[in-house]
């Protein structure tokens, strides 16, 4: 019934297939998730990039809060399950651990998600999100979703 | 300087004791964190439980979202690092695993989170988060805090 | 097809209950993993206690190394997961996160499992491991078995 | 103290610095863990392979076991933070989270760790083991090694 990954470009530049664009993942959280701060930014074969620009829940001296940090991560792992396997709205957080590595400082959160594994009852992927600074990243995940049945 | 939690009793009834009030972590967070929703509701001997009241971040179906959850759980995890060794703003999460059990469903959040160990350098804890039934609880999560040096 | 945990007791004791006993665990590793260092000590209600009396693997001091430890956790969750559904060889860790917390030093190391949910397709829960003092434990963890499908 | 890694080269290859040998991480191995499986096959800036070719510890099946594979995953991490630091016999697992994605068949087992972080007090890493099959992981992990102080 779903079609495999592989099968379906969307015309993301070389080397780089998703099931999904940006602008399907971005209109499915607007109906579906409105009050949701995520955004996609960037999708690719496996791997989802989400985007995070207002400034709620800072904690003193303007850093972003680590609930926050935890909520981006968690985005682009579900958007890069959608990249596998479609939009899948029931696609599910299982378990997700994450290590802070410093203070998330800027004006813009990002999380790029990588699948290990897309199996017929999980997905496993591994997250870095930083703000300002790509290589200077503010934490580091690790997680599971479960696909519905 | 700190003083150990044993020889500090706050009236927490019998074989509670905790070096922090309810009062005192609830005032300290409206002034250092005024846009946070959490607060806390209990506090005990190397425990607390974080409450959340306020219905944002909602997913369809009227649930709670998974960051939601997380933050809950950051905060009975923080709180219960002050019942053991006083507010301590600089106390933050070196880690954080989660799991997620069932749809968070309800009108009231909780979290409640026990220490395993307050070392010189770091302080363990495990969390148990429901939402109106504390026997179905929607998710537990473990994790480390690091002290300032 | 499976007996509910509640409706089949073994008679260990007043509010114990488990669908089976030390001894048909120990009964089954003996057949299937013989080579495998970790017995069970101890069962109840959702609850199973994982035992190592050998000291291979030791660090330099008499210190038992991490994956022993872990070994042990990983263990009496799996003998835990038996405890509600029965044994289930194919009942496998699908993950598992471990804080160590002090050096495992000690001639027998335990590992307690309490199961926080039993699911249709998952079982999650939490673990204590101690060596010669249970009230100075020397890591605790948390984590997840898959049941076969 | 301890010379920053960039500064030193043991000639490993383009772009691959790191401040021990394979031998040298070997050797300290030989020295201090005698009765461990893991030895070390790869290093390079930040990063560093651990192999396992003893089939102790099968399960049913000829599959490696859990606890083997949280050791390897554990031992590329350990030597990782060698490859920045030195080495350092008293850095010490903090934290690790492992998910196992298939069973472990073959005749060896590998996991390569690459580092996130490397802070003062702690050291943040990544992790993907396989059996004979790259393009095939067993497990993924991430967890925290602390430094002494």
């Amino acid at each position: 019934m779903r079609v495999p990954a592989r099968l379906v470009a969307h015309g993301l530049g070389v080397g780089l297939v998703s099931l999904v664009t940006v602008q399907e993942i971005n209109g499915f959280l607007e109906r579906e998730f409105p009050g949701n701060g995520n955004r996609c930014d960037e999708v690719g074969e496996r791997w989802a990039v989400a985007l995070r620009t207002d400034a709620v829940n800072l904690r003193p001296g303007g850093i972003i809060s680590g609930p926050t940090v935890f909520g981006v991560c968690d985005a682009a792992l579900y958007y890069a399950c959608f990249t596998a396997i479609g939009i899948e709205p029931m696609t599910l957080t299982s378990e997700l651990s994450i290590r802070f590595m410093r203070p998330a400082r800027g004006t813009e959160l990002r999380a790029r998600a990588d699948l290990h594994q897309v199996g017929r009852r999980s997905i496993i992927g591994s997250i870095v999100a930083w703000t300002d600074d790509i290589a200077r990243p503010v934490a580091v995940a690790q997680g599971t979703y479960v696909r519905p049945t």
